[in-house]
């Protein structure tokens, strides 16, 4: 159903020219495209030019593709221009569901047939943003993170009435532009990042509420604890290494009893012997190969490494 | 009340050798201190020999204090023997609160008088485990995380019969070999870091369990997502640059209402008057002197240093 194969576009749209929607243009524009913006505030020129300036040299750093240029960025004085020639359409509007339903329907309905177009939603599912579209089938989620042209993850997932076609070619679109993505097999509010983000974030906003801890004492306990090991190892896996050389499984065998204790808000599932074999096979397929003695030495050497990278920021 | 001064401990005793005792046995010995260790398991001095010997070229890396040496390292035969000539006790049994009951009672009849003892406990309070410790004002948590030679933070916390003195004395002494210190004022289940990594653990095995995704999944998405940000920036100042220009305030206000979203298992606090103030006020002392802008771009270089730090383990 699309136009250009996944790895052939030369030419997006970004509808929204936000922090996200900027974002989005600054990858796009280093990725070597061209990039067509669209934004009904009147000084979005300025703010994208702003913002393509400010996150240029970082961009340059990770090294820019042939030909890259933010003299390809292009802002259009409509939406149905900004989308007219796109062979991808990034949507950014601002997180209100009405919003998005009438942005959605318009984007549908001005975007060539078969172009895929993608929401940067942080949490709705496309089956009730694209209730208004005429060919709901091309509309996928495209969540990424700030800032969209460092951090990798995009989570890809359609709504009810979306294509696989259309899920499969968004999925192999982000990832021809140098995103890490998962494609999602159902919807879930959230996704899977924001999902857990807002979990730990709801207990900080709990703890600053009752007067438990500061947010610069919640910094602090991330970026000097669980945050250095998780740039680079998931919290399934760093906890397969809190059992030692029994793993995941003994683990859950030991700490399992802490799902009980008060030590958040969130009440925690029954630790069944399916949920524990799930974790336990999970954690052995993410593993593969290695063993537990080579995952220690591995996340020894991030650790090391993260340190050494953010050591400018440390204090004493 | 105490023997020595926090920065001239020469001489320390951990209690317990598995995987989080053996890292603090590791963590003293390279920061030149005498170590003496007791564990009732046959194959501790093994144990220890082996996990010092894994974490040995990582602390090199790291730097080691003058004169630190594994040789420093003594396996006592008795629990007696391990806490006779200690200056400070550090303690990492399992986690169960009738066995810290009765070791502590224990540690504490044998430790010289004035001695603090710091307890690697997950979460218990101190005011839980002391109750049968005769003189518990010189029992602190300090509560570390895994590897414990690595990484830097550890929490405070004493419990209702700690005195302030012991508390302060743990803290400076934490810091003097090398750890970055939360001290709390108040016994929280958990204390912050756990709470926080509690809240995220528990939403991934609800997701898990209701198969909405996978522990490679969960892993991926912390990873190269907001695992990227955490190593250096907490999870309040990277939302303070969610909102643009306008930070925490700007989010609370725009982001709010999706407190309310079912994004999470957990429901959030009201979002009060006085909760967004209170996160605006943190944010902006944490800032300090550094405008937006300047957090902007500090982020990015933390994120491209990091995504360099990894690079060894991303997949393309």
């Amino acid at each position: 159903m699309t136009v250009v194969s996944p790895a052939d576009v030369g030419r997006v749209a970004c509808v929204g020219a936000g922090v996200i929607g900027g974002g989005w243009v600054a990858h796009f524009l280093a990725r070597g495209l061209d990039v067509v913006a669209y934004d009904p505030a009147p000084d979005a020129a300025d703010r994208l030019a702003r913002l393509v300036d400010a996150a240029w040299p970082a961009l340059e750093r990770l090294g820019l593709a042939d030909g890259a240029s933010p003299d390809r960025l292009t802002v259009a004085p409509t939406l149905s221009d900004a989308v007219a020639d796109a062979e991808f359409v990034q949507e950014s509007a601002p997180e209100r569901l009405d919003l998005k339903l009438d942005l959605l329907a318009e984007i549908d309905a001005a975007t060539p047939a078969g172009v895929v177009v993608g929401s940067s939603t942080s949490g709705y599912s496309m089956t009730e943003m694209a209730a208004r579209c005429a060919t709901p089938e091309r509309l996928v989620v495209g969540h990424p993170f700030n800032p969209p042209y460092l951090i990798p993850l995009v989570e890809v997932v359609g709504g009810k009435r979306t294509d696989a076609e259309a899920v499969a070619w968004a999925s192999e679109f982000y990832r021809a532009v140098g995103k890490f993505v998962i494609t999602m097999d159902h919807e879930v509010p959230g996704f899977i990042a924001n999902r857990l983000q807002e979990a730990l974030w709801r207990e900080a906003l709990h703890m600053v509420a009752a007067g438990e801890a500061t947010v610069q004492q919640i910094d602090d306990a991330m970026t000097q604890g669980p945050g250095l090991r998780w740039a680079f190892m998931g919290p399934c896996l760093t906890f397969h290494l809190a059992g030692g050389e029994g793993g995941m499984a003994h683990m859950l065998d030991h700490f399992g009893p802490s799902l009980q204790a008060p030590w958040t808000r969130l009440a925690a599932p029954e630790l069944t012997t399916e949920l524990r074999d799930r974790m336990v096979a999970g954690c052995e397929d993410e593993a593969g190969e290695r063993s537990i003695a080579d995952l220690v030495a591995e996340r020894d050497r991030g650790v090391l490494a993260v340190l050494d990278a953010v050591g400018y920021g440390r204090r004493a």
